[in-house]
Order: C-alpha cells, then structure tokens, then sequence
C-alpha cells in the first residue's frame, strides 16, 4: 500500500479543488466503451460474501458488461468462478441467479462439468476426444476476509493493492466469520461516475437524506471531515477505554490514495454523540461484530470507485455499482451481521438496513436528475465546495488516470 | 411581416404541386439532428398561457430535446424562462411538471435561487464566492396576447415576425385575458414533418374525421379552400352586421406566407351554415371571446410549423407538435375559453374539446400509419392534390430552407 | 434440382466437421445488415396457406423487415401480393393483420383500389389523373401446393429450385387441400442463425425436449440420422404393405442440398415403434392426409434455412424464422390437417400441435441461453459432434454464399 499511494491523506487544502467534469464525460458512448474497457482490465470486483454459497455446489452469478460467471464452491470447499458459458456451443450453462448444483450441466446439449470446470461428459462425443481441452473458462477469484472478489482482466490485476487498503479493518470486524442479513440492488438512470461523485461527497446529506442525518444527529450539514476531527479528539478517551495499541491504529484520520490502477479511502467517523451504532433511533440492531464496541463510530471505506463498504459495530454494508451503459448503472448492496447471529431473535434485517437502504435510494434520484440536467446545453461545470475535496480528487484521478491512459 | 413574405396569397395556382418527399426525409437520423439543430436556432415555441401560472411562484416545465426549461412567474409578476440546471453540479432543479414554489432550490446539494435565476444561497461556500456569477442560464421568453413563447436558440429570432402575423387575431379574441379550460398531450410515431403536413391539409377530413365533419356539416370533402370562399361571400353581410372597418379586416383570404425562419399560414372559415362555433352540435359551448359573435366563424393561424391556434367564437384550441426523435413527436394541445368564465357553470370542458380532441387522436393513427409505409421499399413519392396545396408549399419551404441552409 | 446440389447426400464423413461460429456472426449489427439484403434477395418465404384466404376479398399481412404485403384472393380466385403502401401519400392501407374486404381503401385520404392492386378512385383528382400509373406495388407471390410464398428480390428467385425439392412430398400429402388447425407465433431474443442451427440437429433433444422424446420413444439421444438408418430397415415391409413404386420413392435418405442461393434438406424418419403419428401418446389426431397411412413415418424438409415443413400421416407443421434485428427472430408456425376435417369432431387443435407447440417454445430458450453465452468474452467456437453435421454443413454454405458474397 504504501509507495502506491501518491498522496495518503487529503492535504489538497491550499489548492484549488476546480470544477465539476464536462457533459461529454457523462453522455459519450465512446467514451463510455473506453472506460469499460479500463475498468474491466483494472478493477477487482467484490460480487458476494463466501456465506452465500456455505455448501458444496452452492453458486450465484454474477454479471458485469456481457459476462456472466458462477461463482460456486466445489465439493473441496474452494470457492471458484468460470465463466458461464458452455464449450460445446456457447450456451449460459446455469440460467438462475444462484442455487444447489451437483455438475454444472449445460440445458442445451448436456455437456456436464464438475464443480472446479473440468469436462466430465460430452455425450456421443467420439472416443479419441480429449475433454482436458474443454474445461470451463476460470475468472479470476479471490475471497478475502469473506468477500469474494472478481476480476475480468486477462491478467488480473495485484489483489493486495487493491484490498490491503482495508485489510486491518476487515480483520478487526471479524467479516470472515459474517453472514448476509439482506441483499438489495436497484437501478440508476446515470453514469456511474455521477453515482461514484455522490459517493464521494456528503454535502448533499443535509438537504437530501432525512433518515441518514437521523441516524447521524451531529452531522454537519455538508462537512465529513469535520467527524474526522471529531473521531480524533475522541480518540485519547477511546483509546484508553479501550484495550491499547491495537485499537489505536484504528483511529487514523481519513485517507484518501490513488495508484494509477485504483482509488481509495478510509475515514473513522463518529456516528454521533450517545449513540451506539447506525440505526433509526442510534441503539443496536444486532449483536457485535469481531472486536468492535457499541462506540458509536464507523469506518467507511472504497476498496475502489465502485466498491464500498461501512464497518459499524453490529453491522456492515458493502455495496457496489456496476456500469451497464453509459446512462445506467446498477446497485448492489448486502449487509452483514455476525454469523452465528439468529433472524428475528437477535437481529431484525429491516432494522438493519433502515439507514442504508433508503439513502442509496434517495441517492439514485439525486444521480438521476444530475444526469438529465447535465445533458442539457446550459449546463456548465460548477465550482466544488470544500466538502466535495474526494469528488475532485476523484475527478483528478479519473482524468489522468482513466482517460488518458485510455486514450 | 408584409416584406418577410414570399408569396402572401396561395397562388400557385398554373405551377404543378409536385410531390410529397422521398423516404430519406421521414427516417434519416443525421437528417433528424440537423433538422432539430435547425429548428432550434430560428424557431420560437408556444408552450402555455400564462393563466397557467397566474400566482408569483407557479411554475411549469417544458421541454425540448434534452433541455427542460422552468417557466415561472415571479414576485414583480413577471414571467421568466430559466433552463432547470443548477450551477453547483448540474442537478434538474424542478422534478415536478409544475406547482408553485417559493425559491427555485436544488434537491441535491440545497443551492438556492431567486424566482428570477439569481444565486440567493450555495451552501458552505467560501467568503469570497461570488455569487452574481451563478444565476441560471435564462432561456428566451417572450408573453404575447398571453401566449408564453420560449426560443431555445443562442440569438433569439425575431418575434414580431413570428407572431405578428396573427397578433391582431388573437388581441380580437382577447386571448390575454382567457384562461385553459383543459389540456390533452400525447406522443405520435411518426416524423414530426408527417404531423405538420397532416395538419396542412382537409383532404383526409372526409375519410378520417367523423366528429370533425359532424362539426363541419358544409365541408367539401377535402377541399378547405372552398371555405374561404364561402367566408368571403359571407363578407359583406357580416360586415355590415359588424362594427365597420375593424371587422372587415377579419375576413381576408387565406394566406400562405414564409421567410428563410419560418411557414405561416391564415384561414378564416365558415364553420358550417346555421352553426355558431365548432362543436358536436354546432352550439355555443361556452362564453363569447374578445370582440366576436356566435357568427360560425373560425380563423386557423399556424404560428410556425408546430404551433398551431384555432380561434372559435368562445374558444380557441392551441397546438404544438415537439420532435422527440426521427419516428417521434408529441402533441400537446390546451384549450382556452374567456378568463371570466367558471367551469361547471358557463362551460364544460369535455364539450369544449370534444370536436378538436379527437380530430387530433385520430391524425395520430393516419400519420402513424404513413409513417410506416414510407419506410417500406415500395414506397415512391405521390402527387399532390390541389387541396393539398399547402403542404406542397411547406415541403418546398423546408427544402429550401431548412435542408439546402442545414447543409 | 439435381445440379444445384453440391453433395445429395450428407457423407461428410471423414471431413472434419469443424467448429461453431465465431461470437461475430452472432453480433455484428453491419453483418446483419448485408445478411438481411442476401435473405430479401435470394430467398423466397413461406407465409401461409391458401385456405386461410379462401373467399374473394380475404386477406393478411406478412411483415419482413420494414415491408407490409397485404396477400390478398380476388373476385377471380386469384391470389395477389401488394405491398402495403399507398400510391398517394405512402400510408399502410390495411391496418389490420387480416380479414374480408371489398376493395383496398386507404384510411387516410380514401384512394381506392381493386383486389389486383389497380386505382379505381383517387377523390378530387384532377381530370386528366392518369389512374393506370399509380396501381398498388405488387410483391412476387407463387402458390404451391396451397403453400403461399412471397418474395421480395428486384428480380425474383427461381421458385423451382426452392420448393421443387419437397414437392413430390407436398403432392402426395395432397396439402393443397389441406387447411390451418392453428397458428402460433413469439420472439425470440437470438440471431437468426441460432435458430436455424437449433433447428437442424436434435443433438439437444434429449436433454431438453421431453414432450418430444415421449412422441418419439425410440430416439436415440442426438442421433437423428439412425432415424433415416430405421426408415431404411423399416423401408421394404412398408413398400410391401403399400402401394408400390410411388411409395418407394418417399423412402430416400435423409438428404442435404445447397446452391448458390439455398440450403436444404429432406428427411424421412420413422417417428417411433408402434406409433401413428407424431403425438404425445402415438395414436392419430386428424383423418389421414393425402395418400398417407398412420404408419408412423414423418418427412422433415428444409425448403430454405428459413422455412421448415413437418409431414406426419394425419397432419402437417409449417414453421418460418423471420430474422427481426442482429439479436432477435420471429417463430410462427401452423399446423394444416384434411380440409374436410372438422374441429372438435374430427381433431382438437390443442391434441394436434401438442408435441411441436412446447418443442418451439423450448428451442426459444435453448437459442436464448446460447446467444447471451457466445456474446461473452470466454466464448470460444466448440467442436460440433457427428448429430450435428447438418448444422456443420449450414455453417459452411453461409460462410460461403451469404457471408463471402455479400462482402
């Protein structure tokens, strides 16, 4: 992590934070392809949580650009991921979004594969024929600290850099030993940097999120970094509540890195003050996770532009956004509870998402109309505030690294 | 508008009407973009009657292309034209097709302006911001006899050009002091050339039109021009009935006439002999208009090719046709009756539209259906019939001028 | 027909039978723009039967590409083709997708014409309106058999060489006579070559078709061409049981046949032992047809890729894939039993489609799953399989004809 980053806290300050991007960022199909293009090659994806698929066959899909692949843990216990489709005549193999297999078999013509891809029958194929040629395509995979990550490159790319960012933190959370409480995906009219800017920035919060500014009663309106501070000068009291040295790491103020194959940042936040996790009313909503405290702070981290993930003490939300056109983008977003926790004894998965769910959904209107209104002829790049310094940063990183390099 | 005109009179009387277009004009999508970049910079829009927003803070939305224009009124009672961009990130900053506000605030990051554009709050923002350099981007307007007219071009045509050629028709009906009884809008599959030649022609009346007729008891299948001369024949007594040299002025012959910005025409016709307006059963449906009588007469002014207005004794019928795409267009009508009169007591809105309403839903099939054949390969150009003379002299128009000039 | 086949009898044996497509041929939007202008000039379709149009002044559309043909019977008993578009203003006349009229009467300004396309009234036009110069498109149409095919070529193809390949089986089917128990039509989301590939090997219909493999209890997973194997065996009984030389001619092999300008194939299989016909539970749905016997035998032909023609002992199955855009076909399809048989006494039309019905409607899943896989960056053409040789000799003759030519 270290030497990737070019800058590892955000000291832009005396700098000018420029505008917004140019309508042809946001309308251009070309644009759009070459940005796919970079993604697909850059990027490791994180699809899933290894408790979705506990047993020997399990699988879900997962699909990015015209890929589908199936992800699948094999009689082994190792999770693997092929692409979905069939040797013989290119058929998708499996045609539901997840499920209990035994063989992969594909409904056109019933070649069968094992779960780990290896051809196992081609009926009537002739005698000589050699179905060690005919194994299932692999996608690169990999599970960390329970999440499952995809990568659709032709050399994926280094799995470290791109998670390490947020290993510490994982780790602490205990995230391996979670399970899904509750998925939701929906879909957003808008270019997916529009719903990665968003992302980026919470001076939209005050005016357009009631639940979430709810949850967090001392927000200021439109000024994260000011939790940042707040989480340091809480941190001695913390601290020393707390059981020393380890805990103290956590306590870093908010990072934001770049390399020129990916986008970070980490920040500790206080939720707010006499509240004990991100709920509707601030109590628990579930039982604690890993090593955490019922301390009323947050980590939120973007293991990239389209993978984020919220650590709070009884609860973790990944979500992700997947670019489907160049004015529509999906998302995914699971939550996490602790594994051996019970539904509807110890954890009730609305109360869970109460604060999440719906500020994803206020936000995809938000995104929505800043595309229509980006569209238009009058739109003109407008000036960032202090508290959109990621979405700048972003936007800087995008340009030199996204669109230059594309070039 | 006299030295504008190429020919005032429709005589084109000895030359041959030629043929109606080949089937590259209906379905061509770099044709459609220069066609719409055309229509663009020369044309002024009717888009409502300013009885729409009589209160300082009423609002509606119109668009166009990929603009949406805020048309509000404002404190001072002025009415203003403002494109729904905000100048932070290029949010639509009205997401309802109308209603009545107090500012004009972005849902996003809560900027704020004044009703008439100007920057009155950004959030956050850093002292020295100045914010007389955020109004936002006006869009051209101009209210005429009542009628809300926007241009969407970087220099606004002229507008006495455009609207001077039926202003004294409509100050006669007093249309600045009438108010919408109802409005209807719906989308047409069709190239908007098709819906402007449907309109500019009474040969498919006979055929298509059943109510239309019905209203129409005297009409000579497809042959308008013949109204004319009845409303001419009528001239004399009705003059004399009337108030002298102001009336007589009414009753010219219809007129055809074009500059290199635009297509007019203007028609005073008999509705039929006994009849006092155009209505199912020929009687009055509400009120008198302005300076007219229950005479059976009506005058049809085509303010530009897609504006369109029907001046009746005690009501008016404004239409607009709006291209959407190559094989699309909206029509969106409203209907006006004097400004005094209530609904439910001195008219009822179904009967006040229950001529025109259904004449327009009816031409949406025929245009849908021509649409479709033109497309095929046995379509060839036909020959117009001299009660299509119009429609000849728009094709010419839009040769000349919007396709040799688009080049 | 003998001359145009390059090889009568598929004894590709010892050649390799090669791969699948590459994922191009599925996709590219410009080659399926060249393969749409090689099917409109070099095919002919089959559209319908005669029987559906039996009265003067019946008629129904078929649609291809952007062309409407009105396929009409006149007073004459004639049958004609004219394309949908009117001599005038270029509007569909017919708007609906069929039934009985008297004349073709445009809908939008009432031109007129008779059931062999001639104008008989054009309203207003003007004395010396040469009527004769503005008669109804025709579109090239033969009958055959009672088979209706259109085609829509400048030049039209020669129509000998496209039926003559099955007419003989038509004949003695006597499907002349015959008349349509029932239609069914649906989209399918895949190019036209899946389909067509689908529909010439039944290497998937074990796997996939299980109404089909209970008609034919004896089908040898994948192994269509030990059917034609069975006829042969079966051939001499049968010939004895018949009438002698004319039935010993229907007992040929399977063959395949391709020009420069077609792909076809004939086969004769026996559908099961001790079986009538093909249906669910083997016993016979419908008075025989023709000079048939309930022996169980069913003739398959191909009269183009895009045409196919099921003869069973009692009842026939016509089906035409009709290519829509790069990733979409249209299946209809229609069942033809005895013209004298009566529904509900002598068949029930839900007995006599019951085995192909479900078999066309799972194929569309089939190509579904195919085309979404091979659209996949791990797509890579696979190895066809001995079963599926025909679709191995398909590929070949589009590669040369449609895809070599066309370039």
């Amino acid at each position: 992590m270290p030497e990737m980053l070019e800058n590892e806290a955000n000291d832009s300050g005396s700098d000018p934070l420029g505008q917004s991007l140019s309508q042809t960022f946001y309308s251009d199909e070309t644009l759009y392809g070459r940005e796919l293009a970079w993604l697909r090659e850059n990027m490791w994806f994180v699809v899933g949580h290894e408790s979705q698929i506990a047993l020997p066959g399990e699988y879900f899909l997962y699909e990015f650009d015209r890929e589908s692949v199936i992800v699948v843990r094999d009689h082994a216990g190792r999770i693997n991921a092929h692409y979905n489709v069939c040797r013989h005549h290119g058929s998708r193999i499996c045609t539901q979004t997840g499920g209990l297999l035994r063989t992969l078999t594909c409904p056109y013509h019933a070649w069968s594969y094992d779960l780990d891809g290896t051809l196992r029958t081609a009926p009537f194929a002739p005698e000589d024929f050699d179905k060690t040629q005919y194994s299932l395509a692999p996608c690169h995979v990999r599970v960390h600290c329970g999440l499952i990550c995809l990568s659709f490159a032709q050399v994926a790319p280094d799995f470290d850099s791109y998670i390490g960012f947020i290993t510490r933190e994982l780790q602490l959370q205990d995230l391996q030993r979670a399970k899904i409480a509750k998925r939701s995906m929906f879909s957003v009219d808008a270019n997916w940097k529009l719903v990665v800017e968003n992302n980026l920035e919470c001076y939209h919060c005050g005016p357009a999120h009631r639940t979430y500014c709810t949850a967090h009663p001392g927000i200021p309106l439109g000024r994260p970094e000011e939790y940042v501070t707040q989480a340091r000068s809480d941190r001695v009291r913390r601290v020393r509540a707390g059981a020393g040295t380890e805990e103290s790491r956590q306590f870093r103020p908010a990072m934001v890195g770049h390399s020129s194959r990916n986008f970070h940042y980490l920040v500790r936040q206080v939720i707010g003050k006499d509240v004990e996790t991100e709920s509707v009313d601030g109590r628990r909503v579930a039982p604690l996770m890993g090593r955490s405290t019922y301390d009323g702070v947050q980590t939120m981290g973007l293991a990239s532009p389209l993978n984020s993930i919220v650590l709070n003490p009884d609860h973790a939300v990944v979500y992700n956004f997947t670019p489907r056109s160049v004015r529509k983008t999906d998302i995914e977003a699971f939550w996490l509870v602790k594994g051996t926790a019970t539904a509807g004894i110890d954890y009730d998965e609305s109360k869970v998402s109460a604060v999440f769910e719906p500020t994803l959904k206020e936000d995809k209107i938000l995104v929505e109309n800043a595309q229509l209104g980006i569209e238009s002829s009058a739109y003109r790049p407008g000036p960032y505030i202090e508290s959109e310094s990621f979405v700048s940063e972003f936007d800087r990183w995008y340009l030199r690294h996204i669109v230059n390099k594309g070039v």
